[in-house]
């Protein structure tokens, strides 16, 4: 989840998967071959501009371009020496502090005793995937690590397709029908929503989550509430659907997003009471693999889900930011005739090219990697092709990821209170407004 | 590995397991019922006796009682701030630091590129246990994680059982025997050794590695040579089995043992060319679930492996130390009518209390479990039985972990020039003499 699996497929060296031709190879058929991705040829892609001193605007990574807040990483220095094995599902000083961060940001009835820490919410949601025997339900688009998970556990999944005009919302009568159409009431199914959401941006509104609730109700879902973009909603207005359907709801959150720690490694999942052998079993499953995660980065996340004035200040200027560079974008992105949706969290855009579809024809581009492929090679600009997100391949849409600028300047600069944040933005944030227009006079060019 | 599964079973919450009785329950069967295990039963024990404000002789922690290196800790300090997802297969720097302290301590042909590091090398090892497709080989007793992980990924496995005359180690004809009686020569198998091995602190000699090492690659077995006890081996004369069968042999290691840092979670594996088709294929897998390790951990790392003057004297020290321990602790157990082969490295004694089975059949003792739940009620003292690490119920054998003392207190006293190395054991450790003392005048007495 909250790892883009972009980012992991960046990281992935999956290039070197294994050749049919290498003798004694004996591998799980359910892991054979997997990879190299579409983002891992973008990023050789990159890598090859690069190495020519050729400029890349890079728009595929979905990482926070903001530091970690500075009382976060003083409480990781005076935690350096913290060396003993912790509790495996997490430090009780941090299951507390956890759990009351949902009371406060999201008026849950958290208990500390339901919170689960994990090394990233990703490897939280592949132990779900391998304790919970059920399929999974995802919306497409989705996140790319969702559907490789599925695949390696074994899992039977169902996408979801949702549509621009939908603003790519799952709605509660899309989801009934889904769920309706296997004709099999009882099958134990979890849902997993994303919101705000990777690619799209979009997040639900308390009516939409209502609506859901009733249907996911309905059929008993497990439902697993990605939130870990929760705090970047750009007017602090989040509303999680553990409100209402508290019942069989799991509340994911970590530090890689809000907090800018992608690197830190820490994820939280927060259960009712109702399912607590579930998490139980993905303790149980914890305890054989990765054993507990990292004791001076659990003590360090203790200040950090406890809040306060300093990273309240935080939050508050990178939200603001990325409202004002998010609209900026979509402001070009639109007058270059590419539809797109408005954000309202996390730092992801989605456009839809398709009106663009007869010029880029015209082009021999007709589905969405060759779009960003031809799109790199001509501008330096990379985005992610809609394909790597569950869309279908002729579909011409991607994510564009608008994190490539210097975010601990543009904090400090935020921070004046005569600042003007569309100016700010402009200044500290102009790779990526250039990056945009790059992208719509390419996209929008009559010849190729 | 590196944790034996007696730490993480203490951390487990599997006491929770999910009962029957619970509604909409929809489980994995492969971890379904996972635990409460024996060494849980022990540690529930333990809490009562603590919550009565009765003496515990914790002699079941698998933990090194050894503060990390103040370079490591300082280089920790000074990495707080990198917040960036890492390369998912490890930091390029710390990747050529582990080749590099491979090629240095065990005068192998490590090479960066081989280097996978993970989140404690348990996790790597269940990452291997997934990519991989075959049998998995283990010597009985063995550390308590390998057959668990087996069972949640459905893998067959085979124990080889070996005997206290034999010193617990695994021969070559024992192995050969083993590998032909399935007959199935060309079976995917992968063997794995431990040495200085956890339960029974024995390692093998170089003329033991060579005749494993020649029925491996009679068998083309993959061999995971778990050496994450190599630096703690009492006169340092640690031998890898890579010396003898590079081709095929992964060497595991980490920060878990040598260097104190349990809790940091962090392992490594090197992979001889030959298997990076299997390394490639961990790696995809690691992409989609924890992504990379934790990175102000990684570049403390670095500093880890890189070794130097000051960290040779911490080793140096704790080698001291633990032989003394070690020797006085065999000694007392000897002297009390128990059997036990004298450990050379790691800090575990494994001994077999048969010589005395009359006296505690005389008061209802004919099983490892009952053995430690009885000893413990008795004296306070925990050790784990035998049947926790694979060894058969009615045999008398029992793990103990010497590590219940302050081993910065023992490596202050132990750094004075003039320090009587087991003088400062007695000084310094004299709970964990106090504990082997209860322990035998308990066995040994002729009463109940």
């Amino acid at each position: 989840m909250h790892t883009p699996s972009d980012d992991a497929d960046r990281q992935r060296d999956a290039g070197s998967v294994p050749s049919p031709a290498v003798r004694h190879v004996s591998l799980n058929l359910n892991v054979r071959g997997m990879g190299p991705s579409a983002t891992l040829a973008v990023k050789a892609l990159c890598r090859a501009r690069v190495d020519r001193g050729e400029r890349v605007f890079d728009f595929g990574l979905g990482q926070s371009p903001f530091p970690v807040p500075a009382p976060v990483v003083e409480a990781l220095r005076l935690a350096a020496k913290e060396k003993d094995y912790l509790p495996v599902e997490g430090l009780p000083l941090l299951r507390e502090a956890v759990a009351a961060f949902h009371r406060r940001e999201d008026g849950m009835e958290a208990r500390p005793d339901g919170v689960l820490v994990g090394p990233g919410s990703k490897e939280l949601m592949f132990l779900l995937q391998i304790a919970y025997y059920g399929e999974i339900i995802l919306r497409s688009p989705c996140w790319v690590s969702y559907l490789p998970q599925a695949q390696i556990v074994g899992r039977r999944n169902t996408l979801i397709p949702t549509q621009f005009d939908a603003g790519w919302k799952i709605t509660p009568a899309l989801l009934e029908e889904t769920l309706t159409a296997a004709n099999d009431h009882g099958r134990p199914r979890l849902l997993i929503l994303n919101y705000p959401a990777n690619p799209t941006g979009h997040t639900y509104t308390a009516e939409d989550l209502q609506g859901l609730a009733e249907v996911a109700r309905k059929f008993e879902l497990i439902l697993l509430s990605d939130e870990i973009y929760a705090q970047t909603h750009f007017t602090d207005e989040h509303v999680s659907i553990a409100r209402y359907y508290p019942e069989r709801t799991i509340v994911s959150s970590g530090l890689s997003k809000w907090c800018g720690a992608g690197g830190w490694r820490l994820g939280t999942f927060c259960f009712p009471p109702e399912l607590d052998w579930l998490r139980a079993a993905m303790a149980a499953v914890a305890s054989e693999t990765y054993t507990s995660v990292c004791a001076p980065i659990q003590y360090a996340a203790v200040q950090a889900f406890r809040g306060g004035a300093e990273i309240e200040h935080y939050l508050s200027r990178t939200r603001r930011i990325l409202a004002s560079l998010s609209a900026q974008c979509v402001d070009r992105i639109r007058a270059g005739g590419i539809r797109v949706h408005p954000s309202t969290g996390a730092f992801y855009l989605f456009p839809d090219f398709t009106p663009l579809a007869p010029r880029l024809a015209a082009r021999g581009i007709h589905d969405s990697t060759t779009l960003c492929q031809r799109l790199l090679e001509a501008t330096g600009v990379a985005i992610l092709p809609g394909a790597a997100f569950g869309r279908p391949a002729e579909e011409l849409t991607a994510r564009l990821s608008y994190v490539d600028f210097d975010g601990a300047a543009a904090i400090e600069a935020s921070a004046r209170p005569e600042a003007d944040i569309d100016a700010v933005v402009q200044r500290h944030c102009h790779r990526v407004l250039e990056g945009v227009d790059r992208l719509t006079d390419w996209a929008s060019a009559d010849r190729a």
